[in-house]
Order: structure tokens, then C-alpha cells, then sequence
């Protein structure tokens, strides 16, 4: 079979009345610190500071229903954080919806006339 | 019914090996070649420099299967521009491709769950 030389590209995210909420970038920092259990750690893998990670997390956990991350910051070892159930529930949903989004490029780009 | 807090948004785009070649942004400048019949116009629209549309003009003549634009620079008038027929094709497209993306957001968004 021929590879196509025009495929279909796109993003997707999640907003509400105030704009994007949450996209893959912050997807990805929600499972890093699910993984790790460190905003700091999650922070470092994706090359963005301590503050804006944060930022972030406040700003995600202001804008949903319920809180995604739960932290306790500093004590020993620098503090840890959880993505609560309700997270979790939030996290498979995106990824749920960027696999139906990545089966519609994929067959409208079979489809694409140019 | 009840307004949902939140829904899905994005972007689509046509791309190549090398990238991203077409979005709504310059879909929209095309179409406004093809209305005005000048660049210049077009640019000013858009509030970009000439030589931005320039660009942007020659780079996706360059990169779709045929040229997209024919203009002729300079003279009375400063020159005109024409969407070819396989450039109107282009821009039939992608519309119609956003228009089932559009689809594809709402359906989406009706079947959040967070």
C-alpha cells in the first residue's frame, strides 16, 4: 500500500467556560505524579519547574468538580502527592477520548481527497 | 437542558512529512486570497506583514500536490492573486473536515463523564 504523502493532524483537550483545561501535556504531568508520587519528580521528567508544576495542579484542581491531586508539601523527602480516584477517573477519560481522537484522524485521513 | 461545564475542543490540521501545512488560520488566509484576488489584502485582513503571507503562500505552493495560488507580483494595483482549482479543492476539504471535527467535539462533549 502506498504511504499517503497528506495525513490529518490535531489536539485534543478538555475546557470549560475559562478556556483549556487540560490537555496531553497535563495529562501526562497528572500520570507522572500518579506514577511517582512527587509533583518535584513529575516536575523534573517533564523539564518544567517546581512552580509551574504547581501552578498547574491549582489550577486543575480549582477548575474540576473535585480535586485531582492531594499534596502535602515539604517534610521528609519533599512532600508526596496522590491523584485522588476522581483524577484517575479524569485521566482515563482523556485517554479514552484521544484514542476515539486518534481513530478519527486516522480514517479521515484514508479518506482525504487533495 | 442543562448547560455542561465542561466539552471538548481542539484542532485539526493537514500535514505533511515535514508537518504541519494546513490549519484554520491559513485556510482563512486562502480564502481570503480567493475573495479579495490579492495577497496584500489578504495579509492586511489577517493583520500579517505581506511578506508573512508571502511565505505562507509559497511554502504550501510548494508543498501540496499542485500550486494552490498563482499570483502575479507587482504592477497597477500591485499585482493580483488566483486560488486554483485544485486550491478551492484544498480549502472544500478542510472545511468539511472541520465540520465533521466539530461533529466529532460535540458528540464528544454530550458523552463526558468527569
Amino acid at each position: 500500500m502506498d504511504e499517503a504523502k497528506f495525513k490529518l493532524g490535531g489536539r485534543l483537550w478538555i475546557e470549560d467556560a475559562e478556556g483549556k483545561l487540560l490537555g496531553p501535556g497535563r495529562v501526562e504531568l497528572l500520570e507522572r505524579i500518579a506514577a511517582s508520587g512527587s509533583i518535584r519528580q513529575a516536575a523534573l521528567q517533564m523539564k518544567m519547574s517546581y512552580k509551574q508544576a504547581w501552578d498547574i495542579v491549582n489550577y486543575i484542581n480549582e477548575h474540576f468538580t473535585e480535586p485531582v491531586v492531594i499534596s502535602h508539601r515539604g517534610g521528609k523527602g519533599g512532600g508526596n502527592a496522590v491523584v485522588t480516584d476522581y483524577g484517575h477517573g479524569v485521566i482515563d477519560e482523556f485517554r479514552s477520548l484521544q484514542k476515539k481522537f486518534r481513530e478519527f484522524l486516522a480514517d479521515n485521513s484514508r479518506l482525504l481527497n487533495i
